[in-house]
């Protein structure tokens, strides 16, 4: 059975969904058993989709094209904005289409009307790319945690106003400044408000309390907080009491069943697994009953990240329309498919080297003899006399090298006279 | 359509199961339309399963009773070991029914058997609990990260050793004294070489390496050292170098398509995500080509941890079988069906507060008397004087309070005549 997409804006999102699609479709088919085709691109004018025609793609500028074509099963919104995709997914959904979007606010705002069309047409809705990026939180909820309640999240959901709040930690700098940086740098819009006023996070946040509720989450009836008015005295403060300063999305199921959901600046202590997600990385921390805690973390926006998210859920579908549900394609685990895997001695590392000596004029230059013939750059050295008989212990840290080569050389010391004991040796990671 | 659920061991993490499984089978049927029962439960003695027969459940002590019962749609291997596990799972597999195990040994010692059994029967065999406990990597790998080519995973996936290394690095001690703790507290087994020689964590690895590779890479040839010998020196000295010292599990894809996998001790620098995953936390850090770096963090082992992950499997199963891969259910997400949601006002937390005021006498008085009239317990306050003229920054931390208190405090405040601009607040997360 072949399975066709199409994919409706061709901006970042678009065009990343687009190449990995094009560099992952022989793998789909080789490895997955899914016969994938992508039968058609929609933008909103020739300019934009000139570049794919002429790679061989069937383009339009006419949405309905796309969605009322027979051999699309897999529609795909990565345009944006609320009025059109709202319009544009009800039609694909109603007409019997699979639909995958990253549209957050579309989800947070329209959900409750498009998720029951899906449903009666008995056909998915994902947006995995809506919340996290390539974090794949969406699926972990909805699959994988369906034997937990979850009890609380704790989600830094914007890449923005993480950035902003730690360059305020890291490099100094008022509000403004930063974020003028940052608009600099391309993290953030030049109209920043739907970041720095926290609407984008309240949206992904609404979807995730919807998900660990089981309820539906309408942000606009959330509490809502941006970073404005955070300055470096805050930080400073902050910082004098150990602490970090995050924006949160929070939610909590209560003792009597209510729903706590909210985002706004949170102080955390610098221990805290959320403190050190750090620039525009995001992160999702939920509590849930029978699992506890666990934190995921990774590219909340990007190109190719949110892109990946895309084609998970496009494959998602696509296992279902081909099969109805069949196993994972774990044929690869096979014994006559053996991994060609590297040998120990070409491991490549730097390592950290203790060797036990008796501390005698000469050792360390018989010691660095040794390197010097197994062919090994030293990063540092540290002698430390000891107060054990004359006994020294000298600690080498290696550059990258090959493991072959920090054998040989450890051997060589190892078999000096004045070898106390075999050294010890770490890799660095 | 009803499906049947068969349970081989009824350890630490069988009961678990058929407690979670209990627990959430009305969930199950209410949200997700699945209707699931337990049909039957298997120990080794009478004695093992008194309690579970007490319950109602069907017991036995002949595992050969529930692969070869019709009414068994799903059978669950929490037995552990290599032999029995082995046979049990190939008849159940060559009897068509979809297996889930924790059984990490079994998995990389025999899983090049067992899959292609899976794969001629069309039945799934999954195996989430196996590595990293609740955490959902396996089905994260399998589904959500199909858009990305795998590259690199350094895992923390063995708790024991976490936790030792943890110890030692936290409390002193040496490797001896701190293995010796952690078995009277139950964080290592009597025989710990399984664990501390990294048997455990090579197991691991080597599913994941599996599964990043696509191809099957065998624990035996792989290189595996485990913690023996690290001693209070290196870890002095992996401090003094910014480091600390966790076992990893390692995975990368070689520029020529080879695959390097093993498991060792590794120097992380401090500021590395992986070095504050402390105690018997796991965590899989993945770099993935169009995803970039992600990481995974949570409870490695315990009872409620694995059988939740176990739990997923099951429903995952359940879900093909019942309706051949239909829609998540997402029908909940309805305006009719709104949260009840929690108040501003009845939000509870501790606060930061930042007053700005006029240095006069009386000023402190004023703020604590708001704060005593509204209901308000003060954690921490500290004043500073600014060098402008006159002005007082003051700031307190709370209890945790009200929002409501709150807010009328900082009103209050800011309606004295020395307040100098409207108060700060950040709430504590």
């Amino acid at each position: 059975m072949s399975i066709g997409v199409g994919i409706i804006g061709l901006g970042t999102v678009g065009s990343g969904t687009v190449e990995i699609l094009e560099e992952r479709i022989p793998f789909f088919a080789s490895e997955l058993g899914l016969d994938i085709e992508i039968r058609g691109l929609c933008a909103k004018s020739d300019a934009e989709t000139a570049p794919f025609a002429a790679r061989g793609h069937r383009c339009t500028t006419n949405a309905d094209e796309l969605i009322h074509d027979p051999s699309i099963q897999i529609l795909v919104e990565l345009v944006g904005g609320y009025d059109l995709p709202r319009k544009w997914i009800s039609a694909a959904l109603a007409a019997g289409k699979h639909v995958v979007t990253a549209n957050k606010a579309l989800i947070a705002k329209h959900g409750a009307e498009l998720f029951p069309i899906a449903a009666e047409n008995k056909v998915d809705l994902l947006f995995e790319a809506a919340v996290g990026g390539g974090i794949p939180v969406i699926r972990a909820m909805q699959e994988s945690l369906v034997g937990c309640e979850i009890r609380s999240i704790r989600g830094i959901v914007n890449g923005t106003c993480n950035y902003i709040l730690t360059s305020m930690f890291k490099d100094g700098g008022d509000f403004d400044a930063v974020l003028a940086e940052a608009q600099k740098l391309g993290y953030a819009e030049a109209n920043p408000t739907f970041d720095v006023d926290a609407i984008d996070s309240a949206h992904k946040l609404a979807i995730l309390a919807s998900l660990a509720s089981g309820k539906f989450v309408d942000f606009r009836k959330m509490l809502v907080e941006g970073i404005r008015g955070i300055g470096q005295i805050d930080v400073r403060m902050a910082r004098e009491m150990g602490c970090t300063i995050k924006l949160l999305g929070i939610f909590n199921r209560c003792e009597d069943g209510r729903i706590d959901a909210r985002v706004h600046p949170c102080l955390l202590p610098e221990n805290h697994l959320l403190s050190s997600v750090d620039g525009v990385l995001n992160a999702v921390h939920l509590e849930a009953t029978n699992l506890g805690p666990t934190l995921m973390t990774g590219a909340g926006a990007g190109k190719l990240p949110t892109a990946s998210a895309v084609v998970g859920d496009v494959v998602a579908i696509a296992r279902k329309l081909a099969s109805g549900g069949a196993p994972l394609p774990m044929g690869f685990f096979r014994e006559d498919n053996a991994a060609d895997l590297l040998p120990r001695d070409e491991i490549r590392n730097g390592y950290y080297l203790r060797f036990t000596m008796r501390d005698r004029a000469g050792v360390l230059a018989a010691i660095t003899q040794a390197f010097k013939e197994a062919g090994i750059s030293v990063a540092s050295m540290i002698q430390k006399h000891s107060t054990k008989g004359g006994e020294a212990t000298i600690i080498f840290t290696t550059h990258k090298c090959a493991e072959s080569d920090v054998q040989a050389a450890i051997a060589a010391v190892d078999r000096l006279e004045d070898s106390v004991e075999p050294a010890k040796m770490i890799r660095f990671g």
